[in-house]
């Protein structure tokens, strides 16, 4: 018998007959014996209309009562997935983030979950009941419900699959899998059978939607395996697990791709001591994420910065930056919000030399300029005009032999 | 300085426009310098839709689920509710029923308050926030979300109108006030300006639908004036206290009418001992509540019973007794669902004599024929043919002088 923690989707759960069929899922896995715990996300398309409403009330709501708003929506469908378990005989019961003990820090709309208390869960299941749990959701010190940011059902699952040692935890989406790249611009594209936490890591952070960053954190942290499957069929999905002998051997695991960024280039920045530290100071402390910076040689006290960040921030932080421009005394500040971030994953990176060059040299072969480059141990990350996005997520898919007829091992022995 | 509670019913916020509207009504009574606790409802037609969700799920949806799943409604609205007082540039904030402390039994979907903690709403108020608080909702010592019935958010207003020791509750809804009957039969009907909880009591429960029944129990209780107001107007509406001379002054404050319920006659019941107990034991198991009862002068040993009950549990109760007929031995069960139930009610009937006389012989004078009568300290009421409802309902608010040109002393220093 095993304990197995499910998450179904906005779109898995999007109308009475899909919450039937995984009422149907979800009883057959029990009926094979196994504890189930379910969680769930509000049906697709009602965060959306909850915050349009909100909207509608004033321009800037406030974040306690927005997460008040949209912390119904997991609600009401716990209740009818918990009804539809019910009619198909199954002894279920919904509880809500603030039922099963999920503690959060006060960050309104995206809080983190500090604790969680279990025994509600732990006390239903020993009598034999399926709970179905509100994703997305816990309270905070006060007593106030908190939402954990788009996505957040997924950390919940995983946190609650860590806090019940369980042994896995089932994300049903809409897609496969995890894929090699984004199937909509390589149609070889290959779902990946198996990556390690930080593969995945790197991949949901870029840019591939389909577990929430912090998720993968807390499966990785409590080592819980992590199984991403598709409620639409039976395919065998994908599982993020602890890296092992298989995944070292495949150099490049993905490409991911983003367009969301924008970049900000300071020209002339005065290059002394303490200059870098305001700069990033002051956009911090408007809480936007800078993501790459790239600093050049300065030349007669001189030097060129550029960042990127979300877009959505560029011109706020262009603004911050021009205020800072007496006291800095930069010569220009330039916005591209024209760029894309294209990067390779793969955890065979660490042992593997050239993958770099290789991938640079693939990028001018097409005659794609690059305007930055950052890299980690498993991830290398090359800005360029956003225009050349799928142009170069195709042939880097190509060239490093992740389409469909280019299988590698794993993949044969899983698919 | 009064504290005020105000309860907003899902009509007057079933709208973002009306929302609004509700938010500059309250915004208003509290820069006059009052403290105003807020309680409201669902919009109109989401409870409905959420039911209509739960029966898709399956035809006898569990009561707790239901009430997660209901109880959603409220908390959608006091979260937009306080946006829109925030807009304004109040400052407002939402509770659920947990947050203010509701404590209720564990009769899902029906639950009743045992306490209310207010403390958290105290602790609102001394900071000059505007609590908006969600109606209808509660929590049982099992921490599981209860709901108090239709129209249960009245209940929620006038039972923290008395935790609070609240100066006044007002009830904004949808119609002027309480009518002496309903306008849509008798276009001369008159609001009633002031009524006692006695009389509003017997009005509520006989169908007048204004105001839930629970919430005129526990205003009588704790002796908290309630005020019911149309929040489509300023009109005066109708204030429910205390009883004052005013008011025995007038002998028949108002008519109502009970289209609902269904009559059963048992024909040749044994007149012995525990027979009556045996029938009405058996149908109050089942949670039926039986309105009015008439059992016949036996002859030879046999008598005629007959009861009314809600038309919905009619069928039900029909078949309990058929069960029970092997036992009684009763002739014959017949079942009649094209009745209604008339009722004069007034608290000044208590010292005047001849209004039962008179009401049965304006109803005779029409040609009704009366099927059954029950009669209380302040509340006549007439089992007659459903189809003569609205005749009897005419002649009698004619005949006891209710109507517009027949104004008695109080209406017209008030209105």
């Amino acid at each position: 018998m095993s304990l197995i923690v499910q998450k179904y989707g906005g779109t898995s759960i999007g109308s009475v007959e899909r919450i039937q069929n995984v009422a149907e899922r979800i009883a057959k896995k029990s009926r094979k014996g196994n504890e189930v715990v379910v969680v769930v996300s509000a049906m697709s398309g009602e965060t959306d209309r909850l915050i349009k409403l909100a909207r509608q009330m004033t321009s800037d709501p406030d974040q306690r009562e927005m997460d008040m708003l949209i912390s119904t929506g997991e609600r009401v469908t716990i209740a009818l997935l918990a009804m539809a378990l019910q009619a198909l005989g199954c002894k279920a019961q919904s509880f809500t983030g603030r039922q099963v003990g999920i503690l959060t820090d006060s960050m309104h709309t995206r809080a983190r979950i500090e604790e969680i208390k279990a025994d509600r869960l732990r006390q239903a299941l020993s009598e034999g009941v399926i709970p179905v749990v509100a994703g997305f959701q816990g309270i905070n010190q006060k007593s106030d419900v908190t939402t954990l940011g788009r996505g957040g059902s997924d950390t919940t699952a995983v946190a609650l699959a860590a806090a019940l040692k369980a042994d896995l935890c089932e994300i049903y989406t809409d897609v496969d899998g995890v894929y090699t790249t984004d199937p909509n611009i390589v149609s070889a594209a290959r779902r990946i059978p198996k990556i390690s936490y930080e593969g995945m890591l790197e991949m949901a952070s870029l840019g591939a939607k389909v577990l929430q960053t912090r998720s993968v954190e807390f499966a990785m942290k409590y080592r819980v395996p992590v199984h991403v499957r598709s409620s639409f069929n039976e395919g065998p999905g994908t599982l993020v697990t602890q890296e092992d002998a298989d995944m070292e051997q495949e150099i490049v695991s993905g490409i991911t791709y983003n367009k969301d960024q924008a970049k900000v280039t300071l020209v002339g920045v005065p290059d002394r001591p303490g200059v870098a530290s305001m700069i990033f100071g002051a956009i911090s402390k408007e809480e936007m994420n800078v993501d790459m910076i790239i600093q050049n040689v300065g030349q007669a006290g001189l030097t060129d910065l550029s960042f990127t960040l979300p877009k959505e921030d560029a011109r706020r932080a262009k603004d911050i930056l021009l205020k800072l421009d007496k006291e800095l005394g930069i010569k220009n500040i330039a916005l591209n919000e024209k760029i894309a971030k294209v990067s390779l994953v793969g955890v065979g990176m660490r042992s593997h030399s050239g993958v770099a060059a290789k991938m640079f040299a693939c990028l001018s072969t097409e005659g794609i300029n690059i305007m930055m480059i950052s890299t980690s141990e498993i991830k290398i990350s090359c800005v360029i005009e956003s225009k050349y996005t799928e142009l170069a997520v195709r042939t880097l898919h190509d060239n490093f032999g992740l389409g469909e007829n280019q299988a590698p091992k794993s993949e044969s022995a899983t698919g």
